[in-house]
């Protein structure tokens, strides 16, 4: 202890900086501590500390868009109550497969000056040297291990291997099972290239060529010679941070070098800030998180992404949306079984008695009714009984979905810089007031996206009063994740004629820069769209695609106006 | 419900047999009732039943030996007393990712008069055509659905693939990293066959030929024409059934065709009889379990198996042991924090306050103290902080082993078949009063095993009193899997002059039939063995090996008689 309890300084409780030891179980002792005497400031002087799974906590934990699990946790916070983590500038360094932070019905909590980052990243990056009808020859860099054992190129966390293999062998495996090639020299995924998927595996056929070469043995690779390929984790297990059941956090000068998933993963939490923080690659590497560098399930409140660098991760910048769940089964008049249909929305239990639902026809994604969960009982991970305090309407439909009524949310996207990573910029799904203004993008697909969708992802959208002002929109789309740099794309198969699912944008004063003739903006089904004072300069950042595109793809919608002009 | 509460029927909660209907939630809401009314007997009327993971009960739930994990349960009996499950002979068929049968912290339960099997079974089977220096070619039996995609063969459940590939797409891969040839003809292990592991992967390079046939591109694989390649599961993640915290099970006529796992495992329970039961493979399989047909960690009363058939498992017919756990770090005079090291021990919480328990020497295997725990806080499922009642002895040194003093337990195995499995019969370590007899035992391996060890298994033996008498061993070591019929190898490195670790063992009565000249006894490391009455006869069912082997090795050990003459 110290004598101000106000604060508490973790080298007290044992942790050690610049000397490679596990401080896990200090943070531990110094959480618990918070906790018994009401400290309001956590103190990590400045240094390195290094956290290793061995003694960490362990929680089983489902989240949203990643990979639920048994988690060992280096600063799992559960209901913790007003409390200041400031790292004054600290690394904070992971070994293997740990967890860095979980947050769990947390209210008014502050994580600052300090940055999170991996020995081992997960995924792991490769140089092309070529490639023929057999497959492709690469070089692994150095930093990320691996071997290659009876015709199977495995990335592991270089540890000696111990004893003989059994039937109950478990090595320190990165399981891999999707490849994407970046441009060695600007650092951002390679013009139009594609990610290159394969059925669930842990590593790829290959042959072990000299020193760290190997060939692959996949005949349909293709990639520029010096170019870089990222071998992609087969998992989300390992986001930056979780916030989860919180109210009122705030990050704040935050640096997320690598996580094995999301950086920031809030869900059903009212209130988050980021602010001044950073996603951004470390030691040269290309690839920062692994998957989206923020991303945002039924929180509520606001959700301010403010001043922020979000660079290289492996998806986009945020997404901010609700879940749907399937009505798979109807058991009674007012019952049914809903279902979550992505298996990484399992275990997302959002539906409590007294929670307003919609009920969603899959097919147009047209709203037909709302009502409240009287009960709920939960059967596993994937199904919920839910008993609804009105019939069941005449219209219900097998395969109908249902969603929170997310009514209190608002969102605030203002002066970031968003660029060099993998997909779009940012999804906004909030149906709040959404502001997007005074940020960068460069991003291979779309900047913005309006998505939503019943059948595939489930993630419920529509936003209903949306400002996208004083942005850059500098050379996008040179990849293939998007028809237009503002996208909509609502998962609307029928009723397009009636359907508008977003509704009331305003795209006002930004600036497109483009290297060809794209699409500035794809509306589709959309209520409600003014296009006034945005300017295009045309550069010459990359060659231009197959053909010129109409500047304005306008489908299926009311009241859009572009510059002044009326359409349809 | 029923009229008579005493017996409830599971027709009567919604089962229908014979239709392929999922009957999981019949079963769950008869169980409830059973549970509700303190039914004693819950029919299952003769039939099929079909058990489908979709709305069964979700459990975490940690399986010594097997892998832990997020479980769908078909059978969920938690807490449940004195109930008997009468199948009346019908067949439960379990399909895809669900585990038939948990039983957490029931007394008094009898399961009787059903069989278990897996529509898709975990592991695969194949016909070898050839091989030469690039792979071997074989032949997937139908009933063992796959795909061979971008140079990787994969096992799958057989559905189709819905939606396109993502960054999160899972599909229904049945993983595979080890094969093992077997003899189509005998339908046991191929003569000689060892174990062919991989680095954990879960399919393995190959290229799609004719039909179904593939090519394996892996050049050390070896194989007979015409023999059977089994490709194991990377996971035991499916036993049969978990006995875990129980009192007084008896398993009776109970026929297991197939588990992703062990048949039955026991863990830290007390009286379990399994009797007139079978594990044997269905349809023309040539492996039932993938893992053991029985197991029993930190057990304690009577273990009794009586009348059964163990065939075709993918390991042991038994092993009845308890667990040693790693003394990791010493943090005071009494406080140790202790370390499951084996990864199929994680979780296994046996040291609770009140425990008895005994410091071994991990180089000797020598108990140098006994003492009690005062305090256990869990830290995660690998390491446990332990208050003992006294000091740790002078003695004490880093890496060390605890164990719980398991004394009330006692072993029956009588009138039981043995065949054809992987590996050996019974691996025999328990302290307490253990019997073998009339058995018949034909294992590629050992068909008795004494085994214990601190290094790699961590499995706790050490016999006290044995008898081995009337068995018939039919031609037993034509495999890999020990060095002797009768074999003892418990591991011990040092000061084997002193260090005694079985003790008072008699081997009586008992008929060995052999193919070659081979090692009857193997005898390692014991005190006290009588050898007498057993008679030989030699057999001209395998080849003979490369040369004659003495028939008895007595190797640091006291009071030995082979047939009246002492050895040492
Ligand atoms: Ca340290």
């Amino acid at each position: 202890g110290t004598l101000n309890a106000e604060e508490l300084n973790i080298v007290d409780f044992g942790a050690r900086p610049d000397d490679g030891s596990d401080d896990t179980r200090a943070v531990r002792k110094a959480i618990q501590a918070c906790q018994a005497q009401g400290a309001k400031r956590l103190v990590l002087p400045k240094g390195r500390y290094d956290f290793y799974p061995e003694f960490a906590t362990e929680m089983y934990f489902f989240i949203s868009n990643n990979d639920e699990g048994l988690k060992r946790v280096a600063f799992p916070l559960v209901e913790m109550r007003d409390l200041v983590i400031d790292g004054q500038g600290s690394e904070c360094c992971f070994h293997g497969f740990i967890n860095p932070f979980i947050l769990d019905g947390c209210h008014k909590i502050t994580l600052e000056n300090f940055s999170v980052d991996y020995a081992r990243p997960f995924h792991s990056e490769a140089i092309i040297l070529g490639h023929d009808a057999e497959g492709m020859d690469v070089e692994i860099r150095e930093g990320f291990p691996y071997k290659v054992h009876r015709g199977t190129l495995l990335f592991t966390g270089g540890q000696e291997e111990d004893g003989p293999l059994t039937t109950v062998s478990q090595g320190e495996i990165y399981g891999s099972s999707h490849m994407l090639e970046f441009d060695t020299e600007k650092r951002e995924t390679a013009y139009l290239a594609n990610d290159f998927y394969f059925s669930p595996v842990n590593g790829y056929p290959a042959k072990k060529l000299d020193g760290r070469k190997v060939r692959i043995r996949v005949p349909e690779l293709e990639g520029v010679p010096g170019n870089t390929m990222v071998f992609g984790p087969n998992h989300r297990n390992f986001p930056g941070f979780v916030v989860s059941d919180c109210a009122d956090v705030l990050f704040r000068n935050v640096t997320i070098h690598h996580a094995g998933g999301m950086g920031i993963l809030g869900q059903r939490t009212h209130n988050v800030t980021v602010d001044h923080c950073k996603v951004t690659p470390s030691h040269g590497r290309m690839v920062s998180t692994t998957a989206d560098a923020t991303h945002f399930v039924n929180c509520t409140g606001k959700i301010a992404l403010t001043h922020n660098l979000f660079e290289n991760q492996k998806d986009d910048a945020t997404n901010i949306h609700g879940i749907y769940v399937q009505m798979a089964e109807q058991s009674g008049s007012d019952e049914v079984i809903v279902k979550l249909k992505h298996h990484q929305q399992h275990g997302f239990d959002f539906l409590r008695p007294g929670v307003q639902v919609e009920l969603v026809h899959a097919r147009n994604m047209m709203t037909y009714a709302t009502t409240t969960v009287k009960a709920a009982e939960r059967l596993n991970k994937e199904c919920t009984k839910l008993v609804l305090s009105s019939p069941l309407p005449d219209e219900f439909q097998p395969d109908d979905v249902l969603a929170e009524v997310l009514a209190d949310s608002e969102v605030t996207i203002a002066n970031n810089v968003v660029r060099n990573n993998r997909a779009r910029g940012v999804l906004l799904n909030c149906r709040g007031k959404t502001i997007v203004e005074n940020n960068y993008f460069h991003t291979p697909g779309a900047a913005i996206l309006f998505a939503g969708d019943s059948s595939y992802w489930f993630e419920q959208g529509g936003v209903r009063d949306c400002v996208i002002r004083n942005n850059t929109f500098d050379n996008c789309l040179f990849g293939v994740w998007g028809k237009a740099i503002i996208d909509f794309k609502a998962g609307i198969r029928e009723d397009k004629e009636i359907s508008r699912y977003d509704k009331n944008i305003r795209i006002t004063g930004n600036s497109f820069r483009v290297f060809d003739q794209s699409t500035l903006l794809n509306a589709y089904c959309v209520d409600g769209l003014i296009w006034n004072n945005n300017t295009v300069e045309r550069t010459n950042a990359y060659p231009s695609r197959d053909k010129p595109q109409p500047p304005y793809v306008i489908e299926f919608c009311d009241n859009v106006t572009i510059d002044g002009k009326a359409y349809q």
